[in-house]
């Protein structure tokens, strides 16, 4: 795994002795219509108590980013709340939260396009400091349903396939998520454009994030690859234009169901199995000392040959 | 997993605050008469040309230690070479290298009772310095077959399932390496006692490495267990002492074949599963970032009720 992770970089990096420079995590929020249709455990309003939390660095992410250096930067990407204007959350918000895709698109084609270009913006700020590693979470309620329907059309394969317990939906619960998926995919029918699906299905906190990766992309960083929600925002961007997967880590095989399968589907080898279902690039922050572990045996450690240790006998 | 490691190492300290303190590796070096019997992909000098390459802080375990501040000790257990008197070495040597298990006793009891109280010796010497949490590694070509034929008897399991490609044999150098441990289990006979079998098939290393974890139990150390012979070390120790387990994080489940039924012998759950079969302790290393996140998390992130988030609807 860390000889893999060392030839990747060493590739993307086009260099011997390749380095880890100012790493990022951006944690994108948004709200979905989807939560008023009883497929989350938790109420639409822990999403904004949520993005409190972390801008009072009290969540997992919090910690994890702090233990490893991480730039952490909060955005509103389109909660259904209005934060006070403060400087640690960037105001990305395109609109109070989505529409319902059970009957209609969750947003439009211009807030699509916002989401975007307001997503790439973030990256281009931050590449300004050099830095060439990120990690992109996410926090919506509602938004493991929006993955589980994208990764169903994207991936072929059945909502049940696709559907896991989210933040801890009991059986019951699950049945109804998978319900009410359902109802929604009978609705909009046969879709096959890429953007068609992210619009109709899709969160603003996951479309910025598609921007960004894209952006990151474009900037040659190293892209660290979260859960089940940013994995899915990768499949997206993955279908677009499938390179980007030689600048992608990805970092943690979530306990959510559809992560395992969606992960086979684009030949991924997550570095850690934690059994966390907890997005927030809490995966991306735990696995980075793994990371820089690859890095610097390849640029530390000695050769066989220069250490003055014997060949196979 | 971070949930589970949090609580153990809260019940090992016995404190809803627990923290790690001055993190120590110690690697065990020794021969095996046993690697005469072709039985390794690399010859016997190999071990004292890897402690040299130790002490210059060539190896992958000095580029990891170095990564995440532990304090790393090389003790020669005995090794088959005479080191020049150095102060990075700490020269514990009880032998040049064990007999030949195939038709003898690898080390007289004498030397058994020896390496016990050198390993502890050397713990104790540790604690000094508050170290709260401890991990070992080893070097020593034929310490997978050591470790394999152990297995074998305490787990009563058939040699073929405990034996793996060590170092790297081909598939005619495997069928050798269980030719040998065949012919060696079938020379000893049945074996019940667990220091008897450790003494007849062990290594200098490994016995000094069983009497620190003992040590390290006794002053309430966390104790990090790395690869297949750390892995077996342990499993001798938790024969005299089943609550050992209580004090072990198991850092990582490594490619040698009898691993993995070893710590489900155990009933361990490893961190990590990045396909290492290195030794050396780095499994300990790679995987202590993680135990660091485990505290902090119990330590620094707020609950839902203190951060006002919402409960389940």
């Amino acid at each position: 795994m860390l000889e893999k992770l060392a030839l990747q970089i060493g590739n993307i990096q086009q260099s011997l002795t390749p380095s880890l420079k100012n790493p990022a995590l951006v944690v994108f929020a948004g709200d979905h219509g989807i939560a008023k249709e009883g497929v989350s455990a938790y109420p639409q309003k822990v999403t904004y108590q949520m993005v409190l939390n972390f801008l009072n660095e009290g969540a997992a992410i919090n910690v994890f980013s702090k233990q490893h250096h991480f730039n952490l930067k909060i955005v509103d990407a389109g909660v259904n709340f209005d934060f006070e204007v403060e400087n640690k959350l960037t105001n990305n918000k395109v609109n109070h939260g989505t529409k319902s895709f059970l009957n209609q698109k969750a947003m439009s084609t211009d807030e699509f396009h916002e989401c975007i270009s307001k997503g790439k913006a973030i990256v281009k700020e931050i590449a300004v400091q050099k830095t060439n590693v990120i990690g992109f979470g996410e926090m919506g309620i509602g938004n493991t349903s929006s993955s589980a329907i994208i990764m169903s059309y994207l991936c072929n394969l059945p909502i049940e396939d696709c559907v896991g317990k989210g933040t801890g939906l009991n059986n019951q619960q699950l049945q109804q998520k998978i319900k009410v998926l359902k109802q929604a995919k009978a609705f909009h029918g046969d879709l096959s454009d890429v953007e068609e699906i992210f619009t109709t299905f899709g969160g603003f906190e996951m479309a910025q994030m598609y921007g960004a990766m894209l952006e990151a992309y474009q900037q040659n960083m190293i892209i660290l690859v979260d859960g089940f929600i940013a994995s899915t925002v990768f499949l997206t961007a993955h279908k677009i234009d499938t390179a980007i997967i030689n600048n992608a880590i990805f970092c943690h095989q979530s306990d959510e169901k559809g992560h395992s399968l969606l992960l086979a589907h684009l030949k991924a080898e997550p570095i850690l199995k934690l059994g966390l279902r907890l997005g927030e690039g809490t995966g991306c922050a735990l696995a980075y000392p793994l990371i820089e572990s690859a890095v610097n045996f390849l640029n530390d450690m000695a050769s066989f040959e220069s250490a003055g240790v014997s060949e196979k006998s």
